[in-house]
């Protein structure tokens, strides 16, 4: 214990939070801020609670363009099945229509949860006016238990009659399970001097937790909305970007989902009749910044809203020898049940972190690593570095906690969010299905 | 849900359990039981309370072969470093003594931890009479911390003069941590038939467990004795083809320990002037199930005695399509926070189960999955099978569950073991250090 304190200087790692320079965010903005889409979100019936909203609809003004990333776990649900299917095989990237149950999740439903999903989309479809495969579907809930279609034939009236421009936050609150608040993100970017000059350009989404969540594509059922020009083909190579940086790099339980999916729709309605974005282009450019700010935003809701958070964490990892690393030895810190457990007890245990580091497979030598933890050095050279307990006990009072490691091994760099482990995470998943 | 569930078969997968045949169980036995070694455990002063043994030590009467594998965490500790080194570079696979102790990980050291670690290699070697390189060292306790080998050299001369062939209880005691009990087997087998005639061979060991437990190599710090004649290089090859199905086969958190170690000493004692056992040979496959029967009950224990837990969780996957995809799903399983929460909660929620075989990366279909709980079928062909929820609910009251898939892709299985999450795991973790 030969360092003195005074002088070591923190870490100050880059990233965490959504980069804002040159947009506005919209004030309750969310997934019907942008111009060419409604949205609504009822109670149909998925839910005994007459009180909870379960059906949230997204709906085009006319066909637009629509991408879409989903779950890479075997067992994925019947929904996922079938908006693939209408994306890449049928609709050739355009889309009018988004429906959302929550309460089920039709998932290990067999051909008979296939049919319902289809059976879904037909209705839907009839009820705002295009075919079944321009609709595409989304369920999250219990798993294994068969939906019930008649339940959509009720409902979808219900959301049809309630859409509009303001029903963005019905809709994020009809897709939440053990979310505590709904979440919804919007900004917006100018066209001026990039080809599109006096148009503004909107990008919104909602998007839902929370447990379950650990990216493997990403971890959620999320829908973004713009009403700037883009092709379905770059719209989609923009999403997956962004999802990659975004709820790929998120992780409440290390547990993947069945049933996440990530859908994007473009409109195009805030510069009618004008050419599509050029993917190679400036105003692109500002479009895809506005997407990584939206998605990233929710990804930060939804881990701060991981099942029993009191804490968002923000695991941020530098000197990586490569990216996978860096990824590696973030996402083993963050998914390390004893490192979380140390947050949500007010223990600023490197020990732990440095220990989870260790058994990621990130190559580095142990004389390489710092730490700090909220900003206080705690390691360096491999050396534990005489802290304040009592200043980490008050930087522990903070909602958000950052854990910045170098590893000394390289140029690589990532950002994983996540949330401490509680009692509550034990309750709600102790009983979440008795 | 067209399936009949009385016309359904349980799955029924072998293993699980140690296989005890064509051995005896020795009562009460332990670390000690071999002939050849006496142990003991003393309270030296690592830990404050007078009344908690922090010191264990196990020697050898004679310079004994000696193996051992490690924890592979980069930042393995300073006693993981040295014991390493005095049996690879030094000692040529033979020691005559182990000394171990709670309280103080010495891992985080640096330089001055190495030296405390190869201080302590003098002090017990000086006092049993051997050089310090055939002394194995091995520390348990918080990270970052340096140990003080002052209480080595005080608690040292108490050790020895503790030594006892009736101290194996009190070493397996010493070495705890978060353990709530002990952790101490031992089995016997004969040499008759297999060239040692009237001899009888005891292999027996203690572990300690029970935080910080997801194998990389092994995840404890666990000694084995025999007194059969093994040449170090076969005691080596044996150790690690057992520790690979038991210690490695273990998980309570997948956090891997910095100081995981496994030590397997053998005397010859049992059979005095008698050649080793060839390791192509008959006595050698007794000797190896008896290890194997001792690890693997160690390793049951161990898991039984994760922090908080209530139940042993065994998962047994079958019908995979190589041992890695095997080991891949039953591990995705057994550290699934979603999984283990609902078993501490009584919740048959096979969902979980396959959503974590789903993004484990082994390859099967959905359509091919079946999976019991507690030997009830839940679900059979990838669809759910309606089951008895009492019956559940009943089952449930064991202290073991059993949870066993077969993924209908192939012919390799394993068996893992692991526990619940309990709001104790919550506690035990949230404020440890402070």
């Amino acid at each position: 214990m030969t360092c003195e304190s005074e002088a070591i200087q923190p870490l100050n790692l880059p990233g965490g939070k959504p980069d804002l320079s040159g947009m506005s965010v919209v004030a309750d903005g969310g997934v019907a801020s942008a111009l060419g889409f409604r949205a609504s979100g009822v109670h149909a019936g998925f839910r005994a609670d007459p009180n909870r909203l379960d059906m949230a609809l997204v709906v085009a003004d006319e066909p637009a363009s629509c991408a879409a990333v989903f779950t890479q776990n075997v067992f994925c649900a019947a929904p996922v099945i079938v908006s693939r299917q209408h994306l890449d095989d049928v609709s050739f990237g355009t889309a009018r229509a988004l429906v959302i149950n929550s309460g089920c999740a039709n998932a290990a439903t067999g051909d008979l949860g296939l049919q319902a999903a289809r059976d879904t989309a037909s209705i839907v479809g009839n009820a705002v006016g295009c075919p079944a495969n321009e609709v595409m579907v989304a369920s999250t809930g219990v798993i294994g238990v068969h939906i019930d279609t008649s339940v959509f034939e009720s409902g979808t009236p219900l959301a049809v009659k309630a859409l509009s421009r303001d029903g963005g936050a019905s809709a994020a609150r009809a897709i939440m399970t053990t979310d505590t608040h709904p979440k919804e993100f919007a900004v917006s970017f100018s066209g001026d001097g990039v080809g599109y000059d006096g148009a503004t350009f909107t990008v919104g989404g909602m998007a839902k937790g929370s447990g379950m969540i650990m990216p493997n594509m990403a971890t959620m059922i999320a829908c973004i909305t713009t009403d700037a020009p883009i092709e379905s083909y770059a719209l989609h190579s923009a999403l997956k970007r962004a999802v990659e940086r975004s709820f790929n790099k998120i992780t409440v339980d290390s547990d993947t989902s069945t049933n996440d999916s990530c859908f994007a729709f473009a409109s195009g309605a805030a510069a009618p009749g004008g050419s599509p974005f050029d993917s190679q282009g400036l105003a692109f450019a500002r479009f895809e910044a506005a997407l990584a700010a939206v998605c990233e935003t929710l990804a930060r809701q939804m881990a701060a809203d991981g099942e029993g958070a009191t804490r968002l964490i923000t695991v941020r990892v530098a000197g990586a020898a490569d990216d996978a690393d860096a990824d590696a030895a973030a996402r083993t810190i963050a998914n390390s049940p004893l490192t979380k457990t140390a947050i949500f007890g007010h223990d600023a245990n490197w020990g732990r972190i440095a220990a989870a580091a260790g058994r990621s497979g990130a190559r580095f030598e142990q004389s390489g690593v710092s730490i700090d933890i909220m900003g206080i050095p705690v390691l360096r050279g491999g050396l534990p570095v005489p802290f304040d307990e009592e200043e980490a006990l008050r930087r522990f009072e903070r909602p958000e906690i950052d854990i910045d490691v170098d590893l000394g091994a390289g140029a690589s760099s990532t950002t994983i969010w996540t949330c401490d482990f509680s009692y509550d995470y034990v309750t709600i998943n102790g009983d979440y299905r008795t």
